[in-house]
């Protein structure tokens, strides 16, 4: 099956973590916001967003196509090829822990997110860069550290060298970008975290030797990381 | 089966998503915190929360216990409670569906959250109540009307009374949890707001008179709304 995934086509975002799910099980998929020409680029997400056609309207991109499916949000969508590609155990406990943790992976990134952006989405981070450094201050010495602990922990308990064992999960893909986008956003804060992750950094470091992952990561489809993303550069917030 | 829930025993929180569910379906269940006794209390949740002999230990509460299951997140609950109690549909397209809506309201609830707590979640209010009232106000001038917005139009589309078609799902029951909510903390905002949202509306009126939800409400069971919660009453936030 052909995908289609619909997502902002300049940054990595929280498409990105469907992306790494689509690279690393080798499905053939169209980054349709990306593509020129008539069915392409931002035009051809934003009917489907605001169709009154469709029947089940995804709230905000990614979504993702899949034949007459059109799926909405992050997690839902890995839950989807999870199943499909073999990104997460066939068996009820295992299949619910897997998405539990990626379901955490999502809470993360929006308080990510929030801290360039924690009083507007839609205003600029110039329009709030004191409550921005509030916000990370807090992120950096209290939330990151007890989400990052908490995957340690996990990775210590799995019995395997990933998040739910022997086998590899969208999860651990997932929280490979995790780690990536940390180390852009935040370099000094993350070279000191990392200290007591060692797991977590070597699950890192596994998932970016992926053979499809490391040529994905090698490619023009990865975007670099830039300032309009959910992981952004900003000097003054790396306490 | 006997559930046993885990969450905060004094707030509705995001425990009451779950709550909701288990009371329309008349599941039986244990709400263990708010137990006396040895085996109740917070303790016995932070056990479970902390321990290190759990294989698939949760990040925080919610979580419910199934038999030798322990389920975090309270999507993923409702995840499986919806597909044991018949409160989502059978077919991937449904199920998928009725996920994603609740993964939005999901969304919704964290932005909800924020309103009160933009800078940190471990601050009080009354450290952070500037930055609360700028948060709060995007909040209604841009954020609920959009999500709300966007349950009114699904509503509309879903060709019969409830989000996902003819049947009712645990996203109805959190949907009426949502517009409760809005409806304790910011009264006068939501009564402007309801006049586009009749279709909302009348979800959360037909969700309050069904027999089990109507029971439960009236029940100790349901704990009030109250300044610890996700829903706080701050009258000068109420815009």
């Amino acid at each position: 099956m052909l995908y289609e995934l619909y997502y902002w086509p300049t940054i990595q975002g929280r498409g990105e973590f469907v992306r790494l799910a689509l690279e690393e099980c080798g499905a053939k998929y169209v980054d349709v916001a990306r593509k020129s020409g008539k069915k392409g680029g931002v035009p051809a997400m934003m009917t489907l967003l605001g169709g009154k056609r469709i029947k089940c309207p995804p709230f905000a991109p990614p979504f993702l196509k899949a034949g007459k499916l059109v799926i909405g949000q992050t997690a839902n969508i890995l839950l989807f090829l999870g199943a499909r590609h073999g990104l997460a155990p066939r068996n009820e406990a295992g299949r619910l822990w897997t998405h539990a943790l990626q379901l955490t992976i999502v809470d993360f990134v929006v308080e990510v997110h929030d801290t360039h952006h924690p009083i507007a989405s839609g205003l600029y981070y110039e329009d709030q860069r004191r409550e921005a450094k509030l916000r990370t201050t807090d992120f950096l010495k209290n939330r990151a550290p007890k989400y990052l602990g908490y995957f340690e922990r996990v990775l210590g308990q799995s019995g395997g060298a990933w998040l739910v064992g022997g086998r590899l999960t969208y999860a651990d893909l997932s929280l490979f970008q995790i780690v990536e986008g940390l180390r852009y956003a935040f370099p000094k804060a993350m070279k000191r975290m990392e200290r007591k992750l060692p797991r977590v950094v070597a699950l890192h470091d596994r998932v970016a030797k992926r053979p499809r992952i490391a040529a994905y990561l090698a490619s023009e489809r990865r975007i670099a990381f830039n300032e309009q993303g959910i992981f952004r550069q900003y000097e003054e917030l790396d306490g």
